[in-house]
């Protein structure tokens, strides 16, 4: 298999070496096995806190008060960068994570030249095993659709959606809207893919009811549940949209009927999201949410004992840090107050934002000052959720540096047999093949 | 002990049973000796980059265009709050990371209270071995100090420095006017402590000669190559000083005269400063100079196989990031052609620094625009150097959050027997010990 690598490839045989250490699983026979990661790995659960960098996961220690679940898996850290870019998007960094090639930021499952690579998760499909990608944004969105799509451009959802349908098992997010003959375009505007996807044996599941009445064994399941993206952590209760955590669990039910194990994806999409609106209590949220979903995972790897799961951001967004504004601080807890994000207040308000005051304390439980009243009345119409954010964030000490992402490494969870392949520094391209190596198939 | 935890103090523990992982090291008999970490561990060096976050490793190793030497050392991740802050200032950090105990931000080597509470150096004293701090600020500093004094406050450099001498074998850095009769005051003022040192067999030397003229043999040296800290890096041929990589060989050279074994602290201690300076290249050089001296280090430990290296900064400083400015873009590399600090640059404008675009030219290499001259011309008197170091920080691409520090988790990276014992995230409390624990001595 012939990577388009850079310099960091080797990192982790080089850990091993040059420190001297090898990692052994308690619960093998003995080192040689597990050395190279032969213990009898079934399944593989992939979760992805888009955006979640280490500035993450210690302001949402502090917003918890205590050790959150991932804390005692950290085995190590992940370089991000794409082909082109030190700093990536989530296509280029999924691309990587997906099928252990770097590619240009934007492209999906494809090569920079164009060439079509195959994922994780298509040889877990070719090993017999059945296969699920879970997410909160559209299920066509860059992060899942490298999993099982190859296009030039992420923003061909229609298109991704087409490759998708009918190839993967069970399908949980958002996006309806690109399975429907509206967006398909072209010679394929007669299709309807969820009602091909129907006749093609799916269950076919659109709320939370839906998704809670099945009965765990059905093998195929398509569950879009908003025309777009789903809603945010913070609003989802004004929904019918199942829970990450909801939706991992039953994909779990569903997939590891396969006696021959399962591969799935599962994604905390609006980390990332939140992130880029510098929306600090949306980002600490929905890391709540995927929290629930990563227990979710552990409980059943817990129980199967055949289960890798492993858990990586795919890069930082927004330079977030703990901390920042010139002064020793930092005042994560007041974001357990907030219970809308900063669009959703924005789109509270009347005319002129006479109720600005009112409408942040509503959802905040802070007192604005003047000054700051006055910040989100002169906002220009299109950036009051984004000065909604940076007055939370300014209370709360979380820092921004960018709307866009970084480029600094990312902190790598593991549970289970296998999770020792995963220690040291790591490549984000190395990913897939140390999943692959211990599920044992080929890729 | 007791200890002054928060709620980190038992994640290695969970770390290794909750993943099922245990770490063997592969030049031990057995797995039994190696989980407890009680291999024939002699030495501990413990190397301190002062700053030194995720963020500075990601952007260092852009800077240096291939793996770092710490890169494959990668073995976890610390918590860094103090007592009574998320984010720490340096004496508290290293008052947790020498003592254990977790202070409020600002005290040396005592708890909140006022307690004394002893460090490792001291307890690998206790235990007959050598002792050392090696440092580029003043060997007074926050940093070195938490390892050998005791005050309530970091302020009190003359204090500090009375009870570091005579009490550590090899003293090297900055500093040197704290230690003679005017800074110490009251009814120490007639103490010259540098004169002091020689009478009780400490070998005196001051400049870089000195320390290359040294035998190798010397079990007590005293070496303050400055009044004050010791120059950057990058302005460091403009002295007479020796490098950090230098003063760790030799450091290490004495120390390792004792058959009981040695302790040896070595701190980059201006990452941090150019972290608050917003002094991208600074760190990036500074950052060189400390991997020059880790690999002095590793050089020993490889060869002498009973040393332990252990590496980890206190905290991040200024909420660095890989990236910013609302780009996807990075261009660290551009900061291998600048040869000055801001603040040497700043020194160098004449009146209304009309010479600006050509100074800044000269050390760094970049034409400036029109409007970065102006932004220099027109900087308040004392905010030229950061009004230089911002243009250069946007150019590479390097974003900041904040001119203080921020509470990430930052990397931690170990050598040698009994880096197993680092692996997975800790709290900076965890680190002597674990470095006790290494050596089998009391603490």
């Amino acid at each position: 298999m012939k990577k388009f690598k850079g310099f960091a490839a080797a990192a982790l045989c080089t850990a091993m070496v040059v420190s001297g250490v090898t990692y052994v699983h308690e619960a093998e026979a003995g080192p040689s096995k597990n050395e190279k990661g032969k213990s009898k790995i079934e399944n593989v659960i992939f979760m992805i806190p888009d955006g979640y960098s280490a500035a993450y996961a210690t302001n949402y220690r502090i917003f918890k008060g205590k050790e959150t679940v991932l804390d005692p898996l950290l085995v190590g850290m992940m370089q991000t960068n794409s082909s082109d870019n030190w700093v990536t998007d989530s296509a280029a960094a999924g691309t990587a994570m997906a099928t252990g090639y770097k590619t240009n930021n934007g492209m999906v499952g494809v090569t920079p030249n164009g060439r079509t690579v195959e994922s994780i998760l298509e040889a877990a499909d070719d090993a017999g095993k059945s296969t699920g990608l879970v997410a909160t944004s559209t299920i066509t969105h860059a992060t899942p659709a490298v999993f099982a799509s190859h296009v030039q451009s992420r923003g061909s959802e229609a298109a991704i959606a087409q490759q998708m349908v009918n190839e993967v098992d069970v399908l949980f997010g958002g996006g309806k809207s690109n399975f429907l003959p509206e967006s398909l375009g072209g010679k394929q505007e007669e299709r309807n893919l969820i009602e091909e996807s129907e006749e093609n044996g799916y269950a076919i599941v659109e709320d939370r009811d839906d998704l809670m009445d099945l009965n765990g064994k059905e093998k195929k399941i398509l569950g879009l549940f908003a025309d777009g993206a789903m809603a945010p952590e913070l609003d989802r209760e004004m929904t019918e949209e199942p829970s990450l955590a909801e939706m991992t669990s039953t994909a779990i039910d569903s997939l590891s009927t396969n006696k021959k194990g399962f591969f799935l994806m599962v994604e905390g999409s609006q980390i990332d999201w939140a992130g880029h609106a510098h929306d600090a209590a949306w980002a600490m949220h929905d890391s709540e949410a995927f929290e629930e979903a990563v227990e979710e995972a552990l409980a059943y790897a817990k129980k199967d004992k055949k289960t890798l799961v492993v858990i990586a951001g795919d890069h930082d967004t927004g330079g977030m840090s703990v901390g920042g504004y010139d002064e020793y601080n930092a005042n994560v807890e007041i974001l357990r107050n907030v219970e809308a994000t900063g669009e959703f207040m924005a789109s509270q308000m009347n005319k002129k934002r006479g109720n600005a005051r009112k409408v942040v304390q509503e959802h905040t439980g802070l007192k604005l000052t003047a000054e700051e009243v006055g910040r989100i009345q002169t906002a220009p119409e299109g950036e009051v959720g984004m000065t909604i954010n940076t007055i939370v964030s300014e209370r709360a000490y979380v820092g921004w540096s960018t709307s866009a992402h970084t480029g600094v490494d990312v902190p790598v969870y593991a549970y289970g047999p296998g999770s020792g392949l995963f220690h040291g520094l790591l490549d984000n391209t190395d990913m897939p093949e140390l999943m692959a190596e211990a599920m044992k198939i080929d890729f």
